[in-house]
């Protein structure tokens, strides 16, 4: 999806937060502020909301001298996630369905986001129990379930550290023989990476790769070749979170998004209030 | 006050709005973007943010060529706020303390507001019958009531169309012979000019003045030598709105400021939150 006007002020609130967040001195807050607000004005604003974004974390990264500066925010997501995985996995074996409550615990954990406009200190336990109850499309959810078997390889391209531990037990059920997990090839907001996987034990169980991007979504012309080859080759791609829905909706291909709304142009494109969970299927191949 | 990094991505939300509100089309609409992220480049971030604002808002004028672009929504405003007046005319009158709730009902009309990020579908008419009961300063409401009998001549800075019509009942009570009501110079968003307070019927009641400036607030640079001398002489100053208070807040003189807090950065400033009803006294001559 191409990027919105709408999106103009909250790119810059965006970089606010991460100035906040990373402790910027005033001055190099009101440098990371112009930086954005020039790059706002060079980009191309028919790219995808990310690809946009993407520049502005690198400039934090880069004023910071810090390559991973969320860090610490993502290793107490994944150690908060993996204290309560255990309580999540026995609500989704005791479920009448525990398909599409994976599938509804794998959304739920797409609350944890440090680059949309949410609470930041959003109880993400509260969100997960409660997931069991959240409306979500049972049509599509099927389809999904239905489309796994005959699927050869599935290609799951991970969002963010923390919620990749809830998206484990969705994962188990597609198989750990057949599922490749994708995550982001550097540091970009809490986006989930190599180390943020192996943080929340994903490696031991599944094949991991890397996209080789640092976009907050999958922009193709940003990935590796190899990642680029894996996904045209895919049988089944599932795309986790709404950054990958943003830069990958354009697609000519089949891709099941699966996320949370995130934002009122998201919102309004999809005609889903904030916090709803969407599973949608992007086009047959 | 300064403009705060907190408020960049606002007055892009307000450039956003303002397209909207005019009904720029998707390219004149990302040209007034652009014209924005420009002029936050260029401006001196330690001007107060109406300043800032002035600039988008003219240049909102110049691309529709329509030099009062809010006009019917101001007619609107004043008409619904005449409707409701003779009610809370009663309410104030039959209240324990009339003085008071003029002031109250004078701070309710300030909700009225298309430059600040508050739904503009508010209820006017609920907020006005309930403040009555809304919490405010009242040793500083009583040093106002104290400070109006001494003083030989009154200057009122009003604020917004609609808002103009629910100062009356204050204004009467200061009293129509020594008070004199200023007004912007020129339209920008819904701020009052010379004409909505003719449509308010203030025009045969009080003298009214032009300050000389299109500043949504009162910028000394800006207006009138006429105002700025009448500004310096007058007993007593009264600054309706948030507006007023970001541009004269630090003016060296006493300034009784009566307004809504409209946004988390004043309401941070002040400790006070979004929606309260604040009277402060600026400082002492």
């Amino acid at each position: 999806m191409q990027t919105s006007l709408n999106c103009i002020p909250c790119f810059l609130r965006q970089a606010l937060e991460a100035a906040k967040e990373n402790r910027l001195d005033d001055e190099a807050a009101a440098a990371l502020m112009r930086r954005s607000l020039e790059h706002l004005l060079e980009v191309d604003w028919s790219s995808p909301p990310p690809v946009i974004a993407r520049d502005i974390q690198r400039a934090i990264r880069e004023m910071t001298g810090d390559p991973d500066p969320y860090l610490s925010k993502k290793i107490t997501a994944t150690e908060q996630a993996l204290a309560l995985l255990p309580e999540i996995e026995t609500m989704i074996s005791t479920s009448a369905d525990p398909f599409l409550t994976a599938v509804k615990v794998s959304i739920a954990g797409n609350v944890i986001d440090l680059g949309a406009k949410v609470r930041h200190d959003i109880d993400v336990a509260k969100v997960l129990r409660e997931s069991l109850d959240a409306p979500i499309d049972e049509v599509m959810v099927n389809r999904l379930r239905q489309a796994v078997p005959s699927a050869g390889d599935v290609l799951f391209l991970a969002d963010n550290a923390g919620e990749i531990v809830f998206d484990r037990p969705l994962l188990e059920m597609i198989g750990p023989e057949k599922v490749t997990v994708v995550v982001r090839g550097a540091p970009t907001i809490n986006d989930a990476t190599i180390d943020d996987a192996r943080r929340a034990g994903l490696v031991e169980r599944f094949t991991i790769i890397s996209n080789g991007s640092d976009t907050p979504g999958t922009w193709l012309d940003d990935c590796s070749a190899d990642f680029a080859d894996r996904f045209d080759a895919a049988a089944l791609v599932i795309a986790k979170g709404q950054g990958n829905y943003e830069t990958l909706s354009d697609q000519n291909r089949s891709i099941f998004f699966v996320f949370m709304v995130k934002c009122d142009v998201v919102s309004r494109q999809l005609g889903a209030a904030p916090g709803s969970y969407i599973i949608r299927e992007n086009r047959l191949k």
